[in-house]
């Protein structure tokens, strides 16, 4: 083990930049471009560089400059769920535009615990971060209804119109009655809805979206045949199908409101013995990238995920570097991705 | 939008702990809790603390507490890809106990720019990041052949056993071996490998394993049953399956070293027809969540995907907390989940 001497006992280091760049042999804008992970800088001189900086007990020149820009460079992303690869594929898109401009992305788990949420706004609160991108519906909410709408943060996905919280997400409400209107023209007129909490407001554009397209085809959904789920994952599906299948005059077709449920949803329909999409038809949300690889493919709404992370990124740029200017909110485009469960 | 006043200035903020702590009638210790997010106030102190911190214009004490402690409470994370499932669950495990130690993680996205793989220990040798746990292959090859030996970081799944780089991993061999015994009591001989880049070492394990398997059956694999991919996604498991099928006496099982392998796998043996398991078997390695959910369910080795993420954590909090003390390398046990693909 090559254990790391804390080289720097005392707040105030006594060692200048200037006396790193004469160690080194290099000008004071070689030794901070280094520092500041800039390119232009050849492998030689940065090793040069860096070994100087080790040997004089050089640092907090980063925290210095924070000073003097207060500015952290780090970025907060909040999801609920790292495991879902709904939430991966959008965290790719923040990740790519923040290291373009310089920020690194700070991984905020909040399904991991609930009582972390308050603090990652502090984080914003005491500077400690720059800004924050969130992806989790819930937090989402509690920090509309909250002082947050103060601080520099982007809604992903999830968004309250009525603040002035900067937001990117798609037509729910078109996105899901696209997907009914696709079900409703295979033939079916028992179309069941695997839907989030009413709660948020995706969920309920979604389930109007299902309402709208069913009443437009003359039909008056039963309750029973809508399910509300707590968890957007693979167990919920299934469940939420056992549920639904076992009542009389069960649905032909299931519109789960992501494709994590929708392929618990073909788990379910396994254990029961159905068959899709002859006995009945399935249709998902997302569009993660197993969804092409399982067997039926499954029928689903693609949002743009790659392009939601980027654009809140972007967002959340445009925030930060003009603060009084108003940041619109945005919504992408989905498409109807037709495959073998429908 | 509420625009954020750029409160301070200056990088000498004149405002001490002490006027805040004064301003909302509480103690200077109480302050400090509150700005270093720890529990024991009430939420209604909290939200007088921090008015009186905004009306103010105090800051920056989480830098001074840095320039004291020298600890930025960052742990690094680097992932080849997040889109993985593998990793997600492991980062999940990395990211819990960080949380509990009063640490957040920087997710660095190495996937994403292979440049920036050299900036990322950057972020430990100039202190803005306490320390790392890589995940990416490459990239713990590239540092474990460098002078980031010395850096405070640790390996997890793949390692370097020749430098003294903490790490956390299982037995590969051993695994592999138990993935096709599993095939030969099956009744296999003929069995295909699809494995990673030999440059790897966990590569060259999960290999041995392989040939130690069918040697002790007194089989002789086939150069052309063993494929390389270079990686390990959905599209790279069917293209290696449909090279795999097209020889004659073509393999009867698969074993594919990664879930999502696997299933790319499952997806070029339905283009081509074949069944599985009847007219092929198929294993994977991983055991990710919907392993369990496609069908037939994907036969795997699960890794302890959350125990592989904590425990990496907890070796590079030792290694934080007690630089000169070596910490072990760890290898965690695997277990074979049968299901309806062999």
């Amino acid at each position: 083990m090559h254990p790391i001497e804390p080289s720097f006992s005392t707040p105030d280091s006594p060692v200048s930049i200037a006396a790193v760049a004469e160690h080194a042999g290099v000008s004071v804008a070689t030794v901070s471009r280094v520092m500041n992970a800039q390119d232009g800088v050849r492998p030689k001189t940065r090793d040069k560089v860096l070994a100087s900086v080790e040997t004089l007990g050089y640092r907090m020149n980063y925290l210095a400059r924070n000073l003097r820009t207060a500015e952290s460079r780090l970025l907060l992303t909040m999801v609920p769920d790292i495991g879902n690869p709904f939430y991966a594929e959008i965290m790719r898109g923040i990740n790519s535009v923040a290291l373009q401009h310089g920020y690194f992305v700070l991984l905020c788990d909040t399904g991991a615990d609930a009582k972390q949420e308050r603090s990652y706004f502090d984080l914003l609160r005491t500077r400690r971060a720059d800004g924050a991108i969130c992806l989790d519906p819930d937090t989402i909410q509690h920090a509309s209804a909250s002082d947050a709408t103060g601080l520099p943060w982007v809604a992903c996905c999830e968004f309250d119109p009525t603040v002035a919280v900067p937001y990117v997400s798609i037509d729910n409400q078109r996105a899901a009655g696209d997907a009914i209107r696709h079900l409703l023209e295979r033939g079916h007129r028992r179309i069941g809805l695997i839907n989030s909490d009413e709660r948020y407001l995706y969920a309920r554009q979604r389930q109007a979206g299902y309402l709208d397209a069913m009443t437009a085809a003359g039909l008056t959904p039963r309750p029973e045949w809508c399910k509300t789920v707590q968890c957007l994952d693979y167990a919920a599906g299934a469940a939420a199908t056992l549920e639904m299948m076992a009542q009389p005059d069960a649905p032909t077709a299931i519109f789960a409101v992501s494709d994590t449920l929708a392929i618990g949803v073909l788990s379910g329909l396994r254990q029961l013995g159905k068959r899709v999409p002859e006995d009945v038809a399935v249709i998902g949300f997302d569009d993660i990238a197993v969804a092409a690889q399982i067997n039926p493919g499954l029928t689903t709404i693609a949002q743009p995920m790659r392009a939601l992370g980027e654009t809140a990124a972007n967002l959340l740029l445009q925030r930060l570097h003009a603060p009084t200017v108003p940041v619109p909110g945005i919504l992408l485009n989905h498409q109807l991705v037709i495959r073998g469960s429908t």
